[in-house]
C-alpha cells in the first residue's frame, strides 16, 4: 500500500491518478500477422487501468502486481466482461449514416443513384449538426472511438462534425469532400475552391485538441488530374494531415479511372503522380490492386482501410488480407465499416465479414488477427499507435467493456465468459467477433470517462 | 355491420372467428422470381387478418372492406408495424445451437473437430431436452416458425426435439440423423439400426399434431451405400415422409463422395440410385451442383436449401440462385441458417448475407424475392404451401411482427415505417433485409396465439 502514491507520481514527472478500471484486459503488443499470436497478445484475466487526471492511462497491469500501488485509488470493477481498446474504424461516411440498405446497384450507379442526392442534404449546417450527432452517438454504442471519416463537400458539414466531435473530446480524423467532376453540379468543387476551403480548414481543426485533418478527394474519377496537384500541394505545406481517398474497389471504377488518365500506370498511379502517396495516406478498398500497387503502397507506407461489408453489400470482390499482411511489402491494414455502402457500425460484425472473405480464398482469419486490425492494426494505419490502439502507459484513455454474455446465444455460446488461457481467450473472442453487435458492447470511455452504457 | 356473423361463417362450414390483427401486411401470391413483383406481393396498409377458434385465417383483407363483417370481434391494432407469415428455415442443426462461431475450418475438419463432438452431448435426454427448448425459443425470438431440422444420430434427440415443438404446438419437420460411416464410433448407427429407429420414430411422431418427419441421413460421406438404400426403403414405405440431407456444399466433398462412390455420375446420383431424390426431398447447400444436377433436381420437383452464412463462414462458395430460379429447369429453393456452421438464426440476416452472395455473382435479389424464399417460397419448398407461407385463409396463423424502426439506426433509415407504396415498401422491407436482426422481430404468433414477443 502506497498512501503517498499520488504525490510520488507527480514527482515522477506525472500527472496524478483519479480512477482505474479492473477487470479482464486484452491488447496487443505486437502484429499477431508477424509474431507468434500467444507473444502478440497481451491478456490479464484480473487486470488493473490506471488512469490520470488528463484521461491518458498512468499504469497498466495485473491486479495483483500493481494494487498496492493504485489499490486505493477509486477503482470500477467489471466482472464476466473484457475490456478493449477502443475500435477504429478507418473509413466511413458520415453523410451516409441515413442511406444504408440503398439497394440493387454496384459503386458508380450506386453513387449517382443513392450517394450523392443524399449528401446533397449536408448543405444544411443544422441538419449536418444533427446527423453528426446521431453519427457520433452510434459509433461510440458500437464500441468505435475513433474513425477516419469522409464529410460531404460542404465546408459547414466538416465544422459541423468536427463540433460534435469536440464536444464529446473524441479523437478523430475527417475532411472536406474534393469533387470537380463526373458527379451532380450542386456537389462539385473546383481545383481551386477545394484547395482554398480545405486549407481553410486544416488551419481550423487540424490538431484542434483531439482532432485531425485528412485531405479527401473522393477518388480519382471525380477529382481532375488539377484537383489532386492542389491536393499534393497541400500535403506539402501542412505534412502532417492525412489523405483519405478509395482506390481500386470495383473493377468498372478501375476502367473508368484508366480511361480518365491514359498517361498513368494504373489507378494508384494517379495518386502518386500528384504525390499523394505517403505514409500518412489512407485508401480505402484496394480489393483489386495489381502486386506492383501492393509494392508501391507498401515502400511508401502508406495504409488501406478494408471494407468487408461493403465489398460484400456492392459485390465488388475480396480483398486480398494475405497479400497486404506478406513479410515481403507489407502494407498498414486497418478495417473499415464504409457506412453507408458497409452494412453495420459494428467493427465486430465487420470482422465477421473479414472472416467470410478470408475463408472464401481458403485463408483463416484468427479473431486476434481482426481484433489486431480493429485496435493497434487500425492505429497504426493511421499512424496514431503512439496515442492510441493499446494499454501502454501514457496513451489516451479509449477504451471498451465487451459482453461476451449479451444475448442469450451468447450466453449459451460462452457459458465460462472469462478466459482463463490463451486458448480460452480466442475461442471466447471469436464468439464475439463472429455473434457480437452493438449489444456486445456494454460501455465505451472517452478519456477515461465513460461517454455510452 | 354483422352482428350474426359467428353463425353464419359456421353455417358456412367454418369454425368461429375469435380474434382479428390489424395493421400493415406482406405476404406474396406468387414467386416474384417468375411473376412481375408488383404481382407477386399482396400489402395491406391497413390489413385485417381474422383468425378463427381452430387457428387457422378466417379472412384477410384490406380493413375497409372486411370490417364490416369481422369488426366486432376482438383486434389487436400494431401501429407502424409489418406483418408477415412466420419465416420458415428450411434447414438448421438443433444440436449446434451451442457450438456456433467454430474457428477456424472448412466443412469436413469442422465437422471432425467440433460437430462430432457436440453431437455426443445429445445422448443424454436431459441435456436434449434442454437444449431443445433453448433452441426453440430462439428460432421464435428470430421469427421463425417453422423450420426443417436435423436431430443428433441418437433417437432420444428427435424426442426432445419433437416434444418441445409439441408442448409449443410449432409445425416442425426433422429426423434422426442416419450415419454409419466416417463418424466416431460414438456417433455411429448401422444400416439396419438406422432403419428400425427411424421407423420406429415416424410411427411416433409423423403427423403428431403439427409434427413431420424427415428420413435424414447426414450426407453421402457417412452414409454407407447399404444406408441410402434403407433409406430410399422407409421413403417407399411411408410415402409423405421427407428426405433432408446434405449435396455438394464443399470442392473436398465433392472429390470425396466421389472416391466413394466410383459406380455414380456425381454426388445427387448417390441419393439418385438409392431412391431419395423426390419431391418432398429437401437438400442443403448445392454450392458446387452441375447443370445436369440442377436439371435432375427440377424433374424431380425437389428443393435446395441455400444457406448463405454457413456457405460464407466455411468459405464453401457462392450459390448460384439465378440458375435454381431460371425459367427453364427451375428447382424449388428455401433459405437455410444452417446453425451451427451458420452464423445466425435470423433469417433476416440469412437474407442479408443471400443479397451479398447475389451481388458478388454480379446478380441482384430484391427484398421481395428475399422475403419470398423467407415465407412462401419456404413453404413452397418443403410441401408446406396449402397449410403455410402466406395469409390466404384456411392456412395456419404463423405470423410475425416486425418492428421497422427497432434501434436507433433503423428509426433513423425508416422515418416512414409504414409504406404507401409498392416501391416504398420495397424500400422499407430491403432496411429489414439489410439492417434487420432478432430485435427486428417484434411478437411471434403461432397458430392465432402469441408465443413470443
Amino acid at each position: 500500500m502506497s498512501l503517498n502514491r499520488p504525490h510520488s507520481d507527480i514527482e515522477n514527472g506525472g500527472v496524478a491518478p483519479v480512477r482505474a478500471i479492473r477487470g479482464a484486459f486484452l491488447d496487443f503488443v505486437a502484429d499477431p500477422f508477424f509474431t507468434h499470436e500467444a507473444d502478440a497478445v497481451r491478456y490479464h484475466q484480473d487486470g488493473l487501468l490506471v488512469i490520470n487526471e488528463t484521461g491518458h492511462i498512468q499504469a497498466f497491469g495485473d491486479y495483483a502486481t500493481i494494487a498496492d500501488r493504485y489499490g486505493d485509488i477509486p477503482t470500477q470493477l467489471y466482472r464476466d466482461r473484457l475490456i478493449m481498446p477502443g475500435f477504429i474504424d478507418t473509413h466511413i461516411h458520415f453523410p451516409q449514416i441515413g442511406m444504408m440498405a440503398a439497394y440493387g446497384e454496384q459503386l458508380l450507379e450506386w453513387l449517382n443513384k443513392y450517394t450523392f442526392p443524399t449528401e446533397r442534404k449536408f448543405q444544411d449546417p443544422d441538419y449536418a449538426r444533427d446527423m453528426a450527432d446521431k453519427f457520433l452517438d452510434e459509433l461510440l454504442r458500437n464500441g468505435t472511438t475513433t474513425a477516419l471519416v469522409f464529410a460531404a463537400v460542404f465546408p459547414q458539414s466538416v465544422d459541423a462534425f468536427f463540433e460534435a466531435a469536440q464536444a464529446r473530446n473524441l479523437r478523430m480524423i475527417a475532411g472536406k469532400v474534393m469533387m470537380d467532376r463526373h458527379a451532380p453540379d450542386y456537389l462539385r468543387d473546383t481545383a481551386e475552391s477545394a484547395y482554398t476551403e480545405t486549407k481553410a480548414l486544416i488551419e481550423k481543426w487540424h490538431k484542434k485538441e483531439r482532432l485531425l485533418y485528412a485531405v479527401t478527394p473522393r477518388f480519382a474519377v471525380t477529382s481532375s488530374p488539377a484537383q489532386l496537384q492542389k491536393a499534393g500541394q497541400l500535403l506539402t505545406e501542412y505534412p502532417d494531415v492525412y489523405l483519405h481517398t478509395h482506390l481500386s474497389e470495383n473493377i468498372n471504377e478501375v476502367a473508368f479511372v484508366q480511361d480518365l488518365f491514359p498517361e498513368c500506370d494504373g489507378y494508384l498511379d494517379t495518386y502518386d503522380q500528384a504525390g499523394l502517396v505517403k505514409d500518412k495516406s489512407i485508401f480505402a478498398h484496394g480489393v483489386q490492386l495489381t502486386d506492383q500497387e501492393f509494392q508501391r503502397l507498401s515502400a511508401a507506407g502508406a495504409a488501406i482501410a478494408f471494407c468487408p461489408t461493403s465489398n460484400l453489400f456492392l459485390g465488388s470482390g475480396l480483398f486480398k488480407i494475405e497479400q497486404a499482411k506478406a513479410r515481403e511489402n507489407p502494407v498498414k491494414l486497418g478495417l473499415g465499416t464504409d457506412v453507408g455502402a458497409g452494412t453495420s457500425f459494428s467493427i465486430l460484425q465487420t470482422a465477421n465479414e473479414a472472416y467470410k472473405v478470408a475463408q472464401l480464398r481458403q485463408q483463416k482469419l484468427s479473431p486476434f488477427k481482426a481484433l489486431f486490425l480493429a485496435t493497434l492494426g487500425g492505429a497504426r494505419a493511421l499512424s496514431l499507435d503512439h496515442q492510441l490502439g493499446s494499454f501502454d502507459p501514457g496513451k489516451e484513455a479509449d477504451f471498451i467493456v465487451l459482453h461476451p454474455q449479451a444475448t442469450p446465444l451468447m450466453a449459451l455460446r460462452n457459458p465460462e465468459p472469462t478466459a482463463k488461457t490463451v486458448a480460452a481467450l480466442a475461442d471466447l473472442t471469436f464468439s464475439l467477433v463472429i455473434m457480437g453487435d452493438d449489444r456486445t458492447v456494454e460501455a465505451t470511455y472517452i478519456m477515461g470517462e465513460k461517454s455510452w452504457g
